[in-house]
C-alpha cells in the first residue's frame, strides 16, 4: 500500500508542466488565438504551474507554415510577443521531435531566447540522435528533458539500454510517455521502478506524460507521483491528441503544495474551452480510443474514426482486432 | 508495488454487477424503453456479466408511480416480462434503500420471484434497519449485499463498528460506495484494508461502487481488485448519477477471466447510448462534479448546475467552497 501520509504532504521537487498548446495543438493544428495563449500564460502564472510548453520547434523546411498555426514552430519572437521578458516563476518549454527539428539552426543560445526548457521527444530507435540533441541544447544553456514515446510498445530489455545511454548524457529529466494510453497504474509502477534505477544512478529526475484512452491519464499520473516521479504533464480540460491527457484541473486538485491554485484553471476553462468545443475541436475519451489503448496501438485509426464522425463502434472494434 | 502477475491472471471469485438501470435510472427517472432493457439483458448475458441490477424496490406508498419509470419499483412481473424464467448464468439484482422500501411487504420469497440478489443500501446512521432488512432478505432466500454509502464522509472509527455489526448479520457482501467520487486510489487501498479485516473475520466478500467525479471510477475499481475486492459495479458508458460510474467497457477490457466478452458491450452502446445522449440525458465527468468530489460533498448542487445548463464554473466553485 502506498504511504498516504506522503501524499497528504508534498514533495518540493514536484514540477507541473502545462502541455495544452503542444498536445492540444495536435487537435486544432496549432491554431490558437493570441487571446487564448495570453490568457493561458496568465492563468499558468496564477495557478503556480512550473513550466508552460508553447508547442513544437518544428522544421520550417519539412512543414508548410501556411498549413499550421504558429505554435508548431515556436519562433522566439512569437513567444516573446506573449511573455515579453517573462520575468516570472513560470518557465517556458518547447518540444523538439527527433527527425522533425532543425535543432542546430533553429534553437539559439538560451541567453538570446525566451525558452528555458527543451523537451526532446524520441522513439527508442532514435536514441543516438536524441542524445545529440540533448548535448546541443545543454551546450546552449537550456534545461533539457527527454520524452521516450510509446513506452508501452517497448521491451524492458531495450528500455534499460536506452536509459543507460541517456543517463550518460547531460539530460535533466527522463519522461515516461504512454502515447497509446495503454498502461494500467500497476504497469506505471513497474515502469517507474525501472526508470528510478537509472535516475538514481545518474542523478536524473523522472517525468510522466499520460493519455486518457482508458480514463487513466490522471490515475496513472498520481500513481507515478507516489512512485517518486516528479515532473507531471497536464493540459487544461485534458486537451490533447485523441483521448487527451491528464487534466490540469484534476492534477492541481490533487497536489498539496500550497503554491498551486486551482481557481484560475476554472476561470480559464470557462472562458475558452467550451468555445473550442463548440467550434468542433474534438478530443477526449470515447470507445474508439479505449479500443486502440486496450490493444496497445497508435491512436491514428481512432483519430480518423473521430474525424469521419463514425459511430459504428463495433465495426471499428473488428478493424482494431484485425490489426492486433 | 502491486503484484502484476496476479492482475494478468484472474480470480475466480470476481463478480461483475451491471448497475446501468439502477444508477443510470437516477439520470432519466427510470424511463428506459423495454427494448433498451431487453437488449441490455441480452448483452449482459453475452458479455458474461454476473449480475444485472434492474433498479430500486422503492415504496409505492412514498413515491408517485406516475412520476417515475417502472424500474424505480422493480415489480416482479415487470422483471419477468424481460427475463422470463431467467434460466441463465446472469443473476438478477435490485436495490432496497433503507427508509424508502416496504421490504417486509414488497419483497416476497425468492422462490416466487425472478430476483436473486437484494442490495441493501444504507448510510452509517441506519445500520440497525439495514441489518433488519438483511435478515429479512436472507430469511426469504436471497443473496444479500450491503452498500455503505458516502464512505468518504465516514470516520474510520465508526466504520469499524458498522462493519462489525454487519459482519454478525448473514449478509454476503460489504460494499465500499464512494458516493461523492471523492476518494483517490491510495484511499481506496486503505478503506479496502479496513473492510478486509472484517470480511476475513466474518467470511464475507467485499464490493466496490465508484463514481467518476475525478475520472477515477475505473482506476479506483481496478485498484480495489488488486486489494482483494471481488464484487465490481460497472455501468454501460458509465451511465449514472452526476459524473457517472465505472464504465463497463473499461472494466471488461481490464478483467482477464475468459468468460467476460467486451464485444457485445460495444454493440449495445452503439445502438442505445448515443441515442440517449441525443435526447438530452446527461451524465459524466465535468468540472462541477470534480469540484464537489474534491470537497467531498454530495453531488446534488452539481446536478442542479448541470440541469440548469449553467457554465459559470468559477461562480459554482465559489459556491462549493462556501459550503466547505
Amino acid at each position: 500500500m502506498k504511504e498516504i501520509s506522503k501524499l497528504l504532504d508534498y514533495r518540493q521537487t514536484v514540477r507541473v508542466v502545462d502541455a495544452t498548446l503542444r498536445d492540444g495543438g495536435l487537435v486544432n493544428s496549432f491554431y490558437f488565438s493570441d487571446e487564448f495563449v495570453k490568457d493561458l500564460y496568465d492563468t499558468n502564472k496564477r495557478a503556480g504551474v512550473d513550466y508552460m510548453e508553447f508547442g513544437y520547434k518544428a522544421s520550417t523546411e519539412m512543414f508548410d507554415q501556411s498549413k499550421f498555426g504558429k505554435w508548431k514552430f515556436c519562433k522566439d519572437d512569437d513567444i516573446r510577443a506573449i511573455v515579453g521578458e517573462n520575468d516570472t516563476n513560470l518557465k517556458i518549454a518547447v518540444m523538439a521531435d527527433v527527425g522533425r527539428c532543425d535543432y542546430k539552426h533553429d534553437i539559439v543560445n538560451r541567453s538570446e531566447s525566451p525558452i528555458d526548457l527543451i523537451r526532446v521527444a524520441t522513439y527508442l530507435n532514435t536514441i543516438p540522435t536524441a542524445a545529440d540533441m540533448i548535448e546541443d541544447a545543454v551546450r546552449k544553456g537550456y534545461e533539457v528533458s527527454c520524452n521516450l514515446m510509446a513506452i508501452s510498445n517497448v521491451q524492458e530489455s531495450d528500455l534499460v539500454v536506452a536509459l543507460d545511454i541517456l543517463g550518460q548524457t547531460p539530460v535533466d529529466v527522463f519522461y515516461i510517455v504512454d502515447s497509446y494510453g495503454a498502461l494500467y497504474p500497476e504497469q506505471i509502477a513497474r515502469v517507474a521502478d525501472v526508470y528510478m534505477n537509472f535516475a538514481e544512478k545518474y542523478g536524473k529526475k523522472i517525468g510522466i506524460h499520460a493519455h486518457n484512452n482508458q480514463q487513466l491519464a490522471f490515475a496513472n499520473t498520481i500513481e507515478a507521483v507516489g512512485d517518486g516521479v516528479d515532473w507531471l504533464d497536464g493540459t487544461y480540460s485534458g486537451m490533447g491528441r485523441g483521448a487527451g491527457n491528464c487534466a490540469m484541473e484534476l492534477l492541481l486538485g490533487f497536489l498539496r503544495n500550497p503554491k498551486y491554485n486551482i481557481a484560475p484553471v476554472f476561470q480559464f476553462i470557462e472562458k475558452h474551452i467550451n468555445k473550442l468545443k463548440e467550434n468542433n475541436v474534438v478530443w477526449g475519451y470515447d470507445l474508439q480510443y479505449l479500443m486502440t489503448g486496450l490493444y496497445n496501438q497508435h491512436p491514428k485509426a481512432a483519430i480518423q474514426f473521430t474525424k469521419e464522425k463514425r459511430t459504428d463502434y463495433y465495426e471499428f472494434y473488428k478493424e482494431v482486432i484485425e490489426q492486433d
